[in-house]
Order: C-alpha cells, then sequence, then structure tokens
C-alpha cells in the first residue's frame, strides 16, 4: 500500500518561473497531460534559495530544475524529460526513428550544452557589467549554427512535423535572447517556429509569465 | 548498390585529440568495437581550423566532434553517443532501466552542460590571465555536485556495474581536471571511478596520447 502510493504520487517540481531549463520541463509535463506540483525556488532572494543546505540535497549543482518523481530525484533537464517520455503515455518527445532522434538531441543539446549554460544566472552573475555582451554573444553563437540546421531538419517544427524535444528546449532559449535584445530577426527559421509553437496550449500554460511563482507586475 | 555502399561506408569523425567532447565518442566507438577514421581538425593553427567555412557545413557551432554516419552528419557528442547506442550492437551504452537510465543521463549533462561547456577552448580564450581560475572554479563546483551524486549512483562503474554514457563523459572531464591543476584528490569516488576505467581498453586506445593528431612530444 505504502510503495503503491509512492508511485502514485504526483510529480513535484522544484523551480523558477523565470529559469528556462525549468520551463522546459514544465512543457514536458503539459505535453504529456501530467499533473505535478511546483516548489518555488527563488533564484535571487536571500542570495539565492537554490544555494540553502536543504535544496543541495535535491540538486547538488544549486541550480533549477529538480524533479521528484517515481521515488527518485533527477536533474538536469534534459535527463528529466527523456525520464518521462519513456515511462509516461501521451506524444512521443523523441521521434521513432534513430536519425531524427539524434538529430533533435543536437539540436536539443546545442541549446542545453551550447548555449544556456553560457548564459544562465551563475556564469552572468561573474561577468558584472559585461553581461549583457557576453550573454548576447553567446546567444548569437548558438543561433547563428542552429539557424541553418534548423533550415534542414525543420517542418512545421523544429526536426519534421512532430513536436519534439528540440521545440522543448527553442521556445524558452527564445525567451533568453528577447530578456538579452537579441535580434530574434536575424534568424527567421527561428523566429517561425517559436512563433507556432508558442501558440500550443502546453507552452502557454508553461509560461514564465503564468506560474505560481511568477510576481504579479510581470503577469500576463 | 550504391545505397548500401553509404550504409557499410566507416563513420569518419572530424576531432581533435585533446577535445574532451572527441575523445567521448572515441571511447562510445571503441566500447562498440565500430571501426571509423578520424580527421584531425586542428583547434589553434591557422586560427583554428575549426572556424574555415568548409568545417563549418560540418558543425555550424565550429567545435569539434563532428560525425558523418550512416549518410547523415551529427554533431555534439551525446547525440552522436546514442544514436551509436540505438543503431549498433554491442555493450549498451545505457542501461535498460529507465531510472538508470535518467541517472546516466542526468551525470553526463553535468558534464556535458554543467562544466565542460564553461572550461572549453572558446570561453577559456575570452578570459585571458583569469583563465585557469575560471576553468578550475567550474570544474571545482561540478565535482562538488557530482562526488555524492556518484556515491549513490556507483557500483564498479558510475552508475552500478556497467559501463555507460556517465563513463564515457566523466573519463576526459577528469583529464581536462588535471589539465587545469584541479585537485582530484578531493574528489574520492570521481578519482576511484576514473582510476578503474582508465584501466579499460576502449578508454586507453581512445586517449588523447594516442591519436593520428597527438603531437610527438605529448605521446605516450
Amino acid at each position: 500500500m505504502h510503495l503503491s502510493l509512492v508511485c502514485l504520487a504526483k510529480p513535484v517540481l522544484h523551480g523558477y518561473f523565470r529559469s528556462s531549463c525549468s520551463w522546459r520541463v514544465r512543457i514536458a509535463f503539459a505535453l504529456k497531460g501530467i499533473e505535478y506540483d511546483q516548489v518555488p525556488v527563488h533564484l535571487i532572494k536571500d542570495g539565492g534559495q537554490q544555494h540553502t543546505e536543504q535544496y543541495q540535497t535535491l540538486n547538488p549543482m544549486q541550480q533549477v530544475p529538480a524533479v521528484e518523481i517515481d521515488g527518485i530525484t533527477l536533474s538536469q533537464s534534459l535527463a528529466v524529460i527523456q525520464y518521462i517520455d519513456e515511462t509516461r503515455p501521451g506524444p512521443p518527445l523523441l521521434p521513432a526513428d534513430p536519425k531524427k532522434r539524434a538529430q533533435v538531441r543536437m539540436i536539443s543539446d546545442i541549446i542545453a550544452s551550447g548555449i544556456q549554460p553560457l548564459q544562465n544566472l551563475h556564469v552572468i552573475q561573474k561577468m558584472g557589467t559585461e553581461k549583457v555582451q557576453w550573454a548576447q554573444h553567446f546567444i548569437d553563437r548558438g543561433f547563428q549554427a542552429l539557424e541553418p540546421l534548423l533550415k534542414q531538419t525543420a517542418g512545421k517544427y523544429c526536426v519534421g512535423d512532430e513536436i519534439s524535444m528540440a521545440d522543448i528546449c527553442l521556445v524558452p532559449q527564445v525567451y533568453n535572447a528577447e530578456r538579452f535584445k537579441v535580434d530574434v530577426e536575424q534568424y527567421p527559421t527561428i523566429k517561425r517556429l517559436n512563433e507556432t509553437l508558442l501558440e500550443i496550449e502546453a507552452f502557454r500554460v508553461s509560461d514564465p509569465s503564468c506560474q505560481p511563482d511568477t510576481p504579479e507586475d510581470l503577469r500576463a
């Protein structure tokens, strides 16, 4: 009885409304139709709640997200998304074809390894007055690579005509680009995909503008 | 006939002997017993051969590795490794159990998204005289997170007793740590796993000390 209760417990997402990596996980949950609870971790208040001893037991990298699910705790959004995909019914988040799966992972990793880590809060905080220029440099470098790749792989969405993990990564990264005043008009494929994806319910309900910890003045 | 020739062609790895991400792919090929050709891309000579127009068609991120395989070109080492795993026989590089798979991906991503991108050549080149201190900071931060996680997940290897993608990521990252004079003694689990893994043939033959482009004075 106890065991089955553990298994049936709703997943808990420890995240932050404006964290692009938390947003990725929110989109995955929404696409799969999975109910979950959110525990806000304020990345600025009190010097950053991600640095508390309690939070470090959830994610020793002191970053969001951390997800409690099925009795384990996971960090790293792409690991979480692929775990959800491999254990939950609903629309697949990776295509069945191995070559397309590889393309989805390549695009996801260009964002998750090649762009986001270089413009995330911890790095930006170390850059002082150069922080906007630094973030713009790395987002532009990544988008300059993504644009020609997406031109080859995209159909309606990033890879073909099915929504995938690549789309889940793209939309929050474009949001970050806009926050750092990157000119997204330079990247017509990225811009078109982002606009298409933002029409979809799962992307809208998981948007930073409408989360439990979104401050009043930033609410849509 | 033409198509089958394409499929049977050996994969081509465009990499650099000392690149940790290239080394990851070399380990995966070796573990699977896959023959491949190497085309060296010198990251320093001529201002960096990864910046040539020709190379950018292989990897617009202007980084190594890029892999030509089965008629497609892939970049991002974890996408390549998982593609190999999903299309080739031989020992699996991810466990069958979904929770263990997630732990393998989490550990791999802590390295591939949380550590390596912050100490790679392009970033370090921007840091000038602070480059060693910067690299040490991010490697230590990552290892401080990995050590307690690996204590929980490791058996003989990073996750349980089977070699996985997490091990493939760990060894090249420890090599980078040593290059940047990080004190690996502080991380007994990481140190123990690295030593165990370096005994394995697939890790040894793919080592930076014995690649086609390894300079004479760095050869083992």
